[in-house]
């Protein structure tokens, strides 16, 4: 039987570029950390290694477009590009304001930065910083909303959680119409409360909405040790990014660097209840990468490889 | 007629490999502004624009081998890749010391970066400032000088010149052996001095010897406008790179900004009586470079372009 909605058939737009894909040092095809985030237009670029304005450029995605750019922390393979993607921003006339949220340190280092080379950006810049020691909403509007969480690292590190704000109720206009409600009652229908009809009937709300689809979420976990009190901030997560650095082989590595393996993370991803996992940071070590695939399907199933230039639609 | 020598007859390396070609921003196919020069296995890095280390490691180029690193000034596109170019040394095991040359404050600040990334590198830095008002010897060693000169630019930025130390006489072994000459004078004989025989008389170095091929000479000049002063600093050069961010169409653009169109490079390279031109630093503007070739050859026919992974012989 066909229904007809007022409300979202086409879903919001909620994908995930990586621009990224490696550990501390680029190889070749692989290079340092960052990924754009578009969830309804809104495009955050989440940390920003060495020649990420490049990657955005290659892989053709909305350099101009990014107000919102996340850094995890201050290793060098997570913010190296940012100086030169403000640089190519100031140099294009960008006037928008861009927002960056990232650990302490990090602004007062850009701004002097810009004092050797006596620029002055053409936009405004506005820093937030994140939090080493617990959970921090860092952006919200009226569909989408950001917070970062601590992950534990050698320096001070966080990860980020996206996710949509509940969709409005679904109605049903066929059955609005049966019931005589007015369209002028939509918005209080998508909403949840019961109206009035034509009769000056109480018209349930159940009667004439469903429920809509379940907003989704996107969490970032990158650079971290296997800690598993981060499972709390990122539960049922329809995609989790957890670092994965080395195989199980290195894991004493992985401990002692503070990083973690492809099967820590496909633990964390089972653990949060996540739907699936997406590895990457992969350590320069690797040429191949099908272990990790291997080593963390035997937990959780559900996992991809991050690559340069690979689309994640959620 | 067979003549042998002792001394050089395969000359030393002297070859410049381009690593990046664009000014200001990055653009597909040109990055910013780095150059790689091998004279006689002495591996000197001009300039380190923005995954200057991703080019080194596309063209195959010998990463760690790079001791000096000379930066020209402090505006992004020239600097911006020097942090994670010292990092990825650093994360390589990189044990001997690197000597970098560059402007007052950026010893600064990449100490104020590895603070915030705790990081302590495994290897010594040896800074040594450039002089924008005056020439300043730089390196020096049996084989090779470097020294900075100024360029007129909108911030404190110099040009450097790169040349090979004289060579050796060049000593016809025949001849030494029919004037009795013994082999332990050689290093006399290199030098131009006369020397004595078996039978104790006086042999003229010129009749043993001949004059050696001349040494070799390059001068880097970016970023910098119109300034015919600099030619007396690279008088005689074999390779003059002169940036050309623009055509002589935007000549009034150039002059504002303090950079120089291939007109204006052709006309240095002319009063420098350089031997050959390359051109290079072209504004993002331009995506078919022909018209720089054009209008340089006009006044300068021996003009190349600078490409990324280009390498010229000297």
């Amino acid at each position: 039987m066909l229904h007809l909605f007022f409300s979202l058939t086409v879903r919001q737009t909620f994908e995930l570029l990586i621009l990224g894909s490696s550990s501390a040092s680029p190889t070749n095809g692989r290079n340092a950390s960052a990924q754009l985030l578009n969830i309804a237009e809104r495009y955050f670029l989440i940390d920003c290694g060495e020649a990420t304005q490049i990657q955005l450029r290659r892989f053709k995605a909305k350099f101009q477009a990014i107000d919102h750019i996340f850094i995890s922390h201050l290793h060098g393979d997570h913010f190296f590009g940012l100086p030169g993607l403000l640089s190519s921003m100031h140099l294009l006339g960008r006037k928008q304001k861009l927002f960056i949220y990232a650990p302490p340190g990090l602004q007062e280092l850009m701004a002097k930065l810009n004092a050797v080379s006596e620029t002055k950006l053409s936009f405004e810049t506005h820093w937030q910083e994140t939090s080493a020691s617990t959970s921090k909403l860092l952006f919200e509007d009226d569909k989408v909303e950001v917070l970062s969480f601590p992950l534990q690292h050698r320096i001070h590190c966080t990860g980020f959680l996206f996710r949509e704000k509940k969709y409005p109720r679904k109605i049903d206009k066929y059955k609005l119409e049966k019931n005589k409600v007015s369209t002028a009652d939509i918005q209080l229908l998508r909403k949840g409360l019961d109206v009035l009809n034509a009769d000056g009937e109480l018209v349930k709300n159940a009667e004439l909405t469903i429920d809509p689809l379940p907003p989704r979420s996107f969490a970032y976990c990158s650079d971290t040790r296997y800690n598993e009190d981060v499972c709390s901030y990122i539960q049922g997560v329809d995609l989790l990014y957890h670092e994965s650095t080395f195989l199980e082989d290195q894991a004493a590595r992985a401990v002692k660097t503070f990083h973690s393996t492809a099967k820590q993370a496909s633990e964390i991803a089972r653990k949060a209840g996540a739907k699936q996992l997406l590895l990457g940071h992969f350590s320069a070590r690797y040429r191949v990468l099908d272990d990790f695939i291997k080593e963390a399907s035997e937990r959780f199933p559900n996992c991809v490889l991050a690559s340069d230039g690979k689309l994640i639609k959620i």
